[in-house]
């Protein structure tokens, strides 16, 4: 197929298409005449990845870039390929601040409460130390049982991702939903939190439910 | 205190004040001389929830703006005050596509599955399911033993959120949590989940724990 084609096949803009070929995210197609480049399924499904990643998952194209990158190296170990992810993921303006001693020795703990098993260059730990420090802003302390329920909505959502993989066959699906299901669960997750407060907010005050409709 | 010594003791760069100054975010100061502006510890606690809403929560000065003035309107009720949040804290970038009807269809099912009473106008709705659109355009047809697990993950951070407001006295104390939570309780999560991730993928494929050491 034409380029054209594939940018319809992929329900993408034409342009955006040109544009992650300029930048260089996707792999070539067939010069078939001097004048015409073929694409198949191969590149549909690229093209609907890195709308994904950039659209959903808001990654810039260098951290799109890297993440392909990742998923195109054969035989990465899955470990690896989520390692990858993780960093492509952590944001230029996440990365600006350096968390302070107190938010990180608080993280740490709370792995080492759960027992978890990580190693100490995690993107994750410093994105939550700064939340932390976030809410340290504020005067909220942020208790034990504050952090241990947000522990167990990590793990029930971790737990889903890698169940999720099961379900493919393939190193570079299994790959590709690494990456996909990491940069897009934190929407879904995000999302389904704003239901769940407005359902746990108009139970803890029903007075006040002028909003709310039953879904 | 001068505006200096308020950017001290908010541990935020003086360009910054200013700039929140020059946007309207912060109230003004007693005039104390032509030359001379005071501020005193209300704007030092302004001035930090600003910065942390800006920096770790993500959000635009104009969303800003609205959640200021939401914590700022005299007897607002909580649900209304987080409605507000929740919209302020929807970006532009994930506000422009919309969602297909499948997506939305699934977690309005999902919703009621759960018994969540939400509004149609939760802007939640439209963000899991675009979410979920951009797994589906990867394939994955997100099975509902992996919808729950991140009901699940989301309801049980709902609860922490509403619970942590109990902390706290005062309608401004309450409400300025409700919004400093929502927006600082998805990169909590979203770091937690990586080590989660680190954790599980390390247990699942230990072959391949080259970079994972104790926490």
């Amino acid at each position: 197929m034409r380029i054209s084609d594939l940018a319809l096949a992929a329900a993408t803009p034409l342009s955006a298409v040109k544009y992650y070929q300029r930048e260089g995210l996707i792999f070539e197609g067939v010069r078939s005449s001097p004048n015409q480049v073929e694409y198949d399924d191969s590149h549909v499904q690229r093209v609907r990845l890195i709308r994904a990643l950039i659209e959903t998952g808001g990654l810039s194209i260098a951290a799109t870039a890297e993440v392909i990158r990742a998923i195109d190296t054969p035989g990465a170990p899955p470990a690896e390929t989520f390692r990858v992810a993780q960093h492509a993921m952590s944001t230029p303006r996440t990365a600006e601040s350096i968390p302070s001693t107190r938010s990180r020795e608080c993280v740490h703990l709370l792995a080492r409460r759960r027992g978890w098993c990580i190693s100490d260059d995690n993107p994750g730990l410093d994105a939550a130390a700064r939340a932390l420090d976030g809410l340290y802003a504020i005067d909220f302390d942020a208790p034990d049982s504050y952090l241990d329920a947000y522990a167990d909505a990590a793990a029930s959502a971790a737990d889903a991702d890698l169940n999720a993989l099961t379900t493919r066959s393939g190193a570079d699906e299994v790959a590709e939903l690494m990456v996909v299901g990491t940069a897009l669960g934190d929407p879904l997750f995000a999302g389904l939190r704003r239901l769940a407060q407005q359902h746990a907010t108009t139970s803890l005050f029903p007075h006040t439910n002028a909003n709310g409709t039953p879904s």
